[in-house]
C-alpha cells in the first residue's frame, strides 16, 4: 500500500453497500425472490430525496438536506477529510479511540465486524496489488463529525485491472420512526422518536483488463439498530447482508466452477440451505429487468438474514470475506495474459454497458446512494473505465458470446 | 435512405419520447422547475412496472403484462414487424389507411401531428447522411394489432457520427382512470372506466465521433386523451412537449451563440416568454442531481403545454422540429474534421458517461419506458456508443474542460 495520502478531496463514503431500508426484516426476507426484485424497495419509506441544488459553486454544500415530500428528512453530515486511517471508527462508548481499551464493548459485534472489514480491505488489495505488478492503489480516508467514517481504495489503468475499489464504511445514523415502525410491523404510535442506527461494510468492484478475465463484486455489511428511547422493551435489532459474484464476458466453465464451488464450501460449513438458497438470491437480484438477462454468472447474496444465532452469522460474513481471494485471484492468475482481438474486447465492452446499466438502474445501494447524497464519486466508482452500447448487437448463435448471453439469461445450475 | 427491410427484430417502440404521467397538466405545469425536477413522476400514479421474467427463452414474451403493486395494471401489445412503411399509423376513424381520405378527420391535430413529425424524421435523417458521407440509416418499422406503430432509423459507426437515432411513433393506449382522476383533480369517482388516450412522438439523439462536435438531443410530442365514456360531459383533453438541446464536450461561444439563437427566433415567432421559461425549463430538466451538473449546454424544454390555442401550439411544435437542421448542422460542418488529441477524446468520453447517468437514472421517457417493457433497443439507442467513467475526475482550473464543466453547473445565459 502506499503511504497514506490526504487528497483534494479526500471525504468519500464507500460504495455504498447498504440502503437503509433494504436492512430491515421483513415476513418476507427469508423470501429471496420477493425481496431481491423489490429493487425501488428504497423509496418505500419516504426517502424520495431532493438535495439541494449548488447552483453557485462548485463544491457541495456542508450540510445536505434531504426532504421528503411524504413522511420524513434527513440530515446527513458532510464527511471531514483525514490525513491517517483511524485505530477504529466506532464511538468510544462503542471501543472507538480513547474508549477503554479493554471494555467489553471492543469484543462487540459492531467492533469486531469493523476489525474483520478492515483486515479483508487489506488483505484483498495487497493481494490485487501483488498480481497486477504495476497499479497502485489511491486512498481516501474520512470521518464524519459525530462518529463513523471510511476509507475508499481505488486503483485504476493497472496492468491487469483497468479499475479495482475497495472502500469500508462505518455509518452512524437515524432513521425515521415510519421506517421502524414498518420493520417492527407494530400499530400506529402517535408519537414516536427517530431510531439511531449502526451500519458497516465492506465494497468492492474489481473490473479487469483482459476480456478472459471476469469483474468480480462482493459486499458484506452489519446493521443495529438502537433500541428506541420512547418505546421501552423494544428490542435492539440486527441483520448481516452481502455477498459475492462475478461477471465473467466468456464463460471458461472450470472458471465458473471453482468459483461457484468456493462459494458453496463456504456455505456449507455454517448450513447446507445457505448455497442453494443464496446462489438464487443472487440470480434473483443481478437480475436486469429491462433486458430480461443477469448481469453475470452469479454467486450467493442474500440479506436482510438474522433468523440465526449472530455468532454464527459473522463468522459466516467472515469466511464468506475471506474467500474473496481464493475464489478469484486464480481465475485472474489464469486468464490475465491470454491473447485477445478487437472483437473479445469489443463484447466485454458492451457487458460493460450492461453493468453499468444494472448499477444505475437497480443496484439497491447505487440508487439508494445517488438519492442520499452519498460521496458520488466513491459510489460510482463501481462502473467500469469504459463501456459500450451498439444497436440492437446480437450474438450468432452458438457463438462463445451467445453462449454467456443464454447462460444470463437462463441461469445454470454449475455444480 | 436505404431501401426498406425487414429485419430479424424489426419491431420497435421508439426512442420513448413520452412517458404516460409525465403529459398530465396539473397546477404546476406552468412552472417549470417543480414539474421537471419531478424526475420519479411516472411513478407516482403507480405506474412501478414488474414485467413477468421470461426465463426460459432468449426472446421476450408476446404479452408483456404489468402490475403495480398499487393500484393499476397495464397490457402492452406485443410490436409485429411490418415490410413497407404504411401512409399513416393513425386508426381508420382517425383518418388512418382506408379511411375516408377527404374525411374531416385528416385534417385533425392527430393526423397534423403525424405528418409533420414523419417529415421531420425524413428531412433529418437525409441531413445526417448528407453530412456524414458514408453512413446510412438502418430502419426498422413496426405496428401494433390495435393501431398505432413506428419507424426507428440508427446510423452507426459513420464517418461522423457514431450513434445516430431518429425515432417516430404513434401509440394509442389505454390510462388508468386513477391517472386521469388525479389529471383533472376530481374528486373520488366509485366506479370510474379506464381512459383511452393517443400519442405520437418524433425523439432523436445523435452522437457524433469528433470531441468538438456536440451531442444533439430533439423530441416533439402530442398527447390526448378521448372524453371517459363513463363521465358525460368530461372534455377531451390534450398536451404537446418536447425541445431541443445540445451537449457539446467543448464551449465554442459562436456554437452556443447560434445554437441557443435558432431557439430563440422560433419561440419569439410565437410568444416572447417561451424562451426565457423554456430555457430555464430545461436547465432544470436536464439535471443530473447526484452530480449538481446539467448534462450540457441546455436550448428549450418544455412539457405538459395546453395553456395556449391548440392550433398555435402545433404551429410552434412544428417549428422547433423545423429548426434542427439550422441549429445544429452548420456546427456540425464546422466541427467535424477539426484534428483533437487522446486528452480531448477522453474528455468527451467522461462526458458521454454523464450523458449515461442521465438517461438511466433521470431522464422520464427512458425510465418510463424501462419500466413498462417497450422495446429496449429503440429506448436505449439515445445511449452512446461508447463512454467512460474515471475516479475522482478533476479538470485543472481554467483548462477548457473546466469551462465546460462550469457553465453544467452554473448555467449561463448566452444571448
Amino acid at each position: 500500500m502506499p503511504p497514506l495520502a490526504t487528497l483534494p478531496c479526500a471525504s468519500s463514503s464507500s460504495l455504498y453497500p447498504y440502503s437503509i431500508t433494504s436492512s430491515f426484516p421483513s415476513s418476507s426476507s427469508s423470501s429471496s425472490s420477493n425481496r431481491a426484485t423489490a429493487s425501488t424497495a428504497s423509496l418505500a419509506f419516504g426517502f424520495r430525496a431532493k438535495p439541494t441544488i449548488p447552483t453557485k459553486t462548485l463544491g457541495r454544500p456542508g450540510i445536505m438536506t434531504l426532504n421528503s415530500p411524504i413522511r420524513c428528512a434527513v440530515s446527513i453530515e458532510k464527511e471531514t477529510p483525514e490525513t491517517e486511517r483511524p485505530e477504529t471508527f466506532l464511538r468510544e462508548v462503542d471501543g472507538g479511540r480513547n474508549g477503554a481499551a479493554s471494555s467489553p464493548s471492543e469484543s462487540s459485534v459492531r467492533a469486531r465486524f469493523e476489525r474483520m472489514i478492515r483486515e479483508a480491505q487489506d488483505r484483498v488489495c495487497e493481494a490485487i496489488e501483488a498480481v497486477d505488478g504495476g497499479g497502485k492503489f489511491k486512498e481516501d480516508v474520512w470521518s464524519r463529525p459525530g462518529g463513523g467514517g471510511g476509507i475508499s481504495r481505488v486503483l485504476q489503468d493497472g496492468a491487469v485491472w483497468e479499475k479495482a475499489g475497495v472502500n469500508v464504511s462505518v455509518v452512524y445514523g437515524v432513521m425515521p420512526p415510519e421506517a421502524y415502525r414498518a420493520a417492527k410491523g407494530a400499530a400506529f404510535d402517535p408519537k414516536p422518536g427517530p431510531v439511531p442506527f449502526f451500519a458497516a461494510g465492506i465494497s468492492s468492484v474489481l473490473h479487469p483488463q483482459n476480456p478472459f478475465a471476469p469483474t468480480l463484486h462482493f459486499n458484506y455489511r452489519y446493521f443495529e439498530t438502537d433500541a428506541p428511547k420512547d418505546a421501552p422493551g423494544a428490542p435492539r435489532q440486527w441483520w448481516f447482508g452481502g455477498g459475492t459474484d462475478f461477471t465473467p464476458s466468456y464463460i471458461f466453465e472450470e472458471d465458473v466452477k471453482h468459483f461457484h464451488s468456493v462459494q458453496k464450501n463456504a456455505c456449507d460449513k455454517f448450513d447446507p440451505s445457505f448455497y442453494p438458497r443464496f446462489k438464487k438470491w443472487c440470480d434473483d437480484y443481478f437480475y436486469i429487468k429491462h433486458r430480461g438477462e443477469r448481469r453475470g454468472l452469479g454467486g450467493i447474496f442474500f440479506d436482510d438474514l438474522n433468523d440465526y444465532d449472530q455468532e454464527m452469522l459473522l463468522a459466516f460474513a467472515t469466511e464468506c470475506a475471506n474467500c474473496v481471494i481464493p475464489a478469484y485471484i486464480p481465475i485472474i492468475e489464469k486468464r490475465k495474459d491470454m491473447p485477445f482481438t478487437e472483437k473479445h474486447k469489443a463484447w466485454q465492452q458492451l457487458r460493460r454497458g450492461r453493468y453499468v446499466e444494472f448499477n444505475l438502474v437497480y443496484d439497491r445501494g447505487t440508487t439508494f446512494g445517488l438519492k442520499t447524497g452519498g460521496r458520488i464519486e466513491s459510489i460510482l466508482v463501481s462502473l467500469p473505465l469504459t463501456a459500450r452500447w451498439e444497436y440492437d448487437h446480437k450474438p450468432e448463435e452458438g457463438s462463445e458470446e451467445w453462449k454467456l448471453l443464454d447462460a444470463c439469461i437462463n441461469p445454470k445450475e454449475w455444480l
